[in-house]
């Protein structure tokens, strides 16, 4: 008999060398692993951690999502205290829940949104290093306005692909894209939900966008660069430390988009 | 013929040994003597750093002064990118001025003001975990409001002095404290601005501010602690990661508290 539990995290991904377990490596589901398998270590069975999709070493996560099978039953909140008292202070447990044995956080996600954070100081925010990039060109945000629309829709992103990406197809929907320029901050965030993202993709779609800005393309290139499908037009990868997984959706989180897409998500 | 700069700069204390130059530490004071010695060299001549005064070890800096003497004259712009060009990430050069030589950032201070950030949360935020304190008892607000009024004033403030202490008056003047509940944040910020603080002492004043507001002590027990002038009354000293060092005041910043107080400031 399973237990099944699905947990939603959030973790500072600076010290990590990504999500993914690596041998000799810290990684988030490296230490959740070790961490799940300590407390039921009297059962001698061995658990694993299936999170919703893999980041990239030094992105951070605000809400991502993992399930795993207990072989005890504890109530959510004692698991939810158990875990944390167990999480080192780079990773924080923020939800337990107990779910069907056939939920599945990686096979039933319908959609992921991230955040992105930009600052723009003259000078690296020393406060700010780990957590925003560091944006020290003249930025003209009008123009990041209207460009964040071209994102929006079902498009071929192979223009925003990293070269390491997987095969198959790069059609993937963005459901929507979002600017903020929050001028106590200092930052422009940009927010991209969408039914999926390919490696490196909301990197790659943040260095569009900044350059749309500082005027070193035309607003509506991003219209252009989805037709060319050629990541050479795309140049630039912005930085991991300015992104952080916000959220993953499963189906019932958003009546809109209901449909289970995990394989369309390889992103980070 | 010197060319005296005032310098101020704001520090994520995380990663140094405190303010002050130790041998084989890395330290703020250390890592700045050893950038503008760099940038001087070709002069043949050794430069100090003189700091408003010391931080410790966690502490942070949203506007500590220095100032030196270049063998060079450049203009405050120049020095303000040459600095920050070889500064580490966890150190930001906010402003540069040029002030005459009789100018000198510790023996001018005529006041400090510090920010204490406490996170409310169940469990440690990852991202705040280097930057608050977190209290995770419960806290009636309330009595923190009534209670940082006892500290304002001319006191004896004996009973919150770590016990490394330099000798000397124990007297300070406290010229307000402000407390702010950030509910966004889900924080707690306190404020203090005086003419000077001993070692530790705002880290144990808030210990004993957030006593108060948890039922421990009576709302008005700092009236007792300040006539009772015994250490051991004081109990905790919160931890160094919520401290940042705001700004650092001489005369003029601030027409009524312009008076030189530099030999009250043993803070950190």
């Amino acid at each position: 008999m399973n237990n099944r539990y699905k947990i939603t995290f959030a973790y500072d991904g600076t010290k990590f060398a990504g999500f993914q377990k690596q041998p000799k490596q810290r990684t988030v589901e490296g230490t959740l692993t070790h961490i799940v398998n300590k407390m039921a270590q009297k059962s001698g069975r061995q658990i694993a951690i299936y999170g919703s999709g893999r980041t990239d070493a030094g992105v951070h996560a605000l809400g991502q999502v993992a399930h795993f099978d207990f072989p005890y039953e504890l109530s959510e909140e004692s698991m939810l205290k158990g875990l944390n008292s167990m999480c080192p202070l780079d990773i924080e447990i923020l939800k337990v829940q107990r779910v069907n044995d056939d939920f599945h956080a990686r096979y039933d996600v319908t959609g992921k949104k991230y955040l992105y954070r930009l600052d723009l100081g003259q000078f690296t925010d020393p406060f700010k290093r780990n957590y925003t990039a560091h944006w020290r060109f003249p930025v003209d945000f009008g123009r990041i306005k209207l460009a964040i629309q071209d994102y929006v829709g079902t498009h071929d992103f192979s223009s925003f692909v990293a070269s390491g990406a997987k095969d198959g197809s790069r059609v993937r929907t963005v459901f929507s894209v979002k600017a903020n320029w929050d001028k106590d901050a200092n930052e422009i965030q940009l927010e991209f939900y969408g039914d999926g993202f390919m490696y490196n993709q909301i990197r790659i779609m943040v260095g569009v966008l900044m350059e749309i800005g500082q005027g070193k393309r035309p607003i509506h290139d991003i219209k252009r660069l989805i037709k060319v499908r050629d990541r050479n037009e795309a140049r630039l990868t912005m930085p991991a430390n300015g992104l952080y997984l916000k959220r993953v959706f499963y189906p019932g989180d958003d009546p809109k988009h209901s449909v289970r897409k995990h394989h369309l998500d390889d992103q980070n």
